[in-house]
């Protein structure tokens, strides 16, 4: 079945894919404009990706993170929420195609898809390391990481039990320093007193790093302190370590096995395969190589936005990093220009290009410390991370999530024990030897 | 690989099965006692069921009223906690078995592993409606219930449409009562303006229940209150009402279809089937029937406590009834009595008989709302849940639960919109019928 639009409407139809960053600032954008937006996504909620880690460790709940889209378009009345899969794009037609049955006409189309996991060619690592970029996958780790606990107080033998206490974190990137230093926190503070057999502070974690640096996206100096904190914390760190093998039983760091039963993912970032299925020309990445407009090439009507996209800011030609507030920039670009085109007729060539205006940057070590560089100005510890919750908090999207986001922060701070301690969903746990449940 | 209990140990082993009210109650009872206490549960947490049913309708996190066993016993050190499945009790020798591979000896023995439900034969209803007993029941439902919304809107033919709207729950009893208004609250306030092409407050919502009023387990008059005040609301009641059929597409009461995408299972309980691997005697829904002190008859040092047991009051030979507060005092007496044989040599006839102390019973009936009996005095309405709230508060483990739940309880009340509106886990939506997304 086709729905074909109205193309004689004065009300151009804005298709948006993906309630991201970027595609919630396109569609708030488009606001007061006389359009008619869809907004499609596979999920019915946005998820607020930053805090993603938090949940993966015990520290929040999903619903702290994720809001409903529609509940956030609720009063925005010329918005339609479409829970689906966009499975096909024809830029040529001006349609698509979504869960393989339903065609829909655009007149406007911005793909805000974003990113996933790239295991560089080895997607059989999938299955023994985990990547953490949907609420189901924080809740795996989550799974994984409570069940490592339990698995290791009931087992006898020294070498297993050590490789179930022994963490491999790939990639040392915000997610990679982000997720050490909570699992570091887990171990060393909430959980010791909980176990009886095992000291869980002995609990190994380890961040492997392919550059001479962690964080290299920041300036060296706080890839350095962070370094530091997260050591003091307890966090081993190995730069230029190349992952050459991950299997259920550990990993190999170039030429060394190390045993370790969870392997956690967050090192390489693949653009969402959507890019690809366009047609047009890509970066390594697999990014769209959009034109300074954000557009793509040879089609004016569509845009790209987001982590998608492969742009340089039209001020000082560097390419714009996949980061949040990236996005949102790039979502309310993509916003006024289509206004403009239509309230003012502005011509194609005319269009304003995209330009990237860096806040700055920040990424939590553990408890109560951060690291933040904005606009040059360097922060590191406990103002680092107080700065760091508050603009956290501030972006967070409901005032309900703020509230309860800060009390979950506050009381874990407070009490030092974190509130979604749960294994959920089914599980096996892989250990058949028990200790005598009740030594004499 | 055996583990055998040093038996001249003057640490008695306690081992009890199930981490619920009962099970909990018995371990915190044995704080002081000169034993060695193992509590085995196949989840790691503790669920507080009663508010279960807020999990399915988007109103509480999972977070919120589960609390990890090994937190709850941190600080009483003669406790390990196990994550593991009884899978086999052998009586006579005094030992069971944990997820068919380790053996464990137990000096006491406490079966608490409550009930589950009961198709009354039917088991292949399960799959079409979904009873609600755990977490994992709970956010099936719940992801039901947002599907079914997100189906509707975009479902063009009408009697589909009508399908996708309806909701059928069987079984009158509390979780019906209250899964029925909740879900009803949730179609008429808090969605209703996020639809564009649906007017969710039209779901029909339908209690079925066999007897000839809801809540038989009330005075007839707070049943004929709350019938009135779920009908108010707009729930259809359908009393005498017998299921014959349920399928994909809906069900069959008496002779009459009833078209239904959604069909909730709150009738039938069943008694754990644990039960009925000990080999003695059961009633007819499966529980053991226990000697006037919980234990197992010709088994002195094995009890049985809450849902899984069958007994009567020893003021009044009143049937006990499996409701939470029931559960809590078997724990307790159980408790009370092991410890008595330990320190006092008391003999196995001089054991006191359990005595249920009622309490009162409550029910809550959409927002705001309840029926309450209380030694006989009766409340409805407001009054009725601000006890009911204040009780489940009272109850809930932690103080962080407490201050969590009471804050999505005073927000949802004031801003009318519940915090987890959700749909985890995989799921794929069952309409490929799309309305035009984008109409002029």
């Amino acid at each position: 079945m086709k729905n074909s639009a109205n193309l004689a409407s004065p009300r151009p139809n804005v298709v948006v894919i993906g309630a991201g960053f970027a595609g919630l600032r396109v569609v708030q954008g488009l606001a007061k404009a006389c359009v008619n937006v869809a907004i499609i996504d596979r999920h019915n909620y946005h998820l607020f990706q930053p805090l993603l880690y938090q949940v993966a460790t015990t520290a929040l709940s999903p619903a702290d993170i994720a809001f409903p889209i529609r509940r956030i378009f609720r009063s925005q009345k010329n918005v339609e929420c479409v829970l689906g899969d966009v499975t096909q794009i024809d830029l040529n037609r001006s349609c698509l195609t979504i869960d393989n049955a339903q065609e829909i006409d655009f007149d406007y189309l911005i793909v805000a898809t974003g990113a996933t996991h790239s295991y560089f060619g080895k997607e059989e690592w999938l299955r023994n390391a985990p990547g953490l970029k949907t609420i189901d996958d924080a809740l795996q780790i989550r799974k994984r990481i409570l069940l490592a606990f339990e698995e290791a107080e009931n087992e006898l033998d020294e070498a297993a039990q050590r490789a179930k206490l022994t963490f491999i974190i790939v990639g040392g990137g915000p997610t990679g320093v982000e997720l050490a230093g909570a699992l570091r926190q887990i171990a060393v503070k909430e959980i010791q007193k909980d176990y009886r057999h095992v000291d869980t502070s002995t609990a190994r974690i380890m961040l492997v790093e392919a550059n001479d640096r962690i964080l290299k996206s920041f300036h060296p100096k706080l890839s350095a302190h962070a370094m530091r904190d997260l050591e003091k914390l307890g966090v081993e760190i190995r730069l230029n370590g190349r992952v050459t093998a991950i299997d259920d039983q550990g990993v190999k760091i170039g030429d060394e096995r190390i045993d370790a039963n969870n392997v956690f993912w967050a090192a390489g970032v693949l653009a969402s395969p959507l890019g690809k299925s366009l047609g047009v020309e890509l970066d390594r990445a697999g990014r769209v190589i959009v034109k300074p407009d954000l557009s793509v090439p040879g089609y004016p009507n569509v845009f790209i936005a987001g982590d998608l996209a492969s742009v340089t800011s039209s001020d000082n030609n560097k390419p714009v990093p996949g980061v949040a507030p990236a996005a949102m920039q790039m979502g309310e670009h993509v916003a006024k220009v289509i206004k403009q085109e239509i309230l003012s007729k502005l011509p194609v060539e005319k269009r304003a290009p995209f330009q990237y205006r860096d806040k700055g940057s920040m990424a939590t070590i553990g408890k109560a410390k951060a690291i933040a560089d904005i606009h040059g100005w360097r922060f590191t510890g406990f103002i680092a991370w107080l700065m760091w919750s508050m603009i956290h908090l501030m972006f967070l999207i409901t005032f309900r999530a703020k509230l309860f986001v800060m009390l979950n922060w506050a009381y874990t701070y407070i009490f030092q024990t974190t509130g979604a301690r749960l294994i959920t969903g089914e599980f096996k746990p892989r250990i058949r030897k028990f200790r005598d449940v009740t030594p004499n």
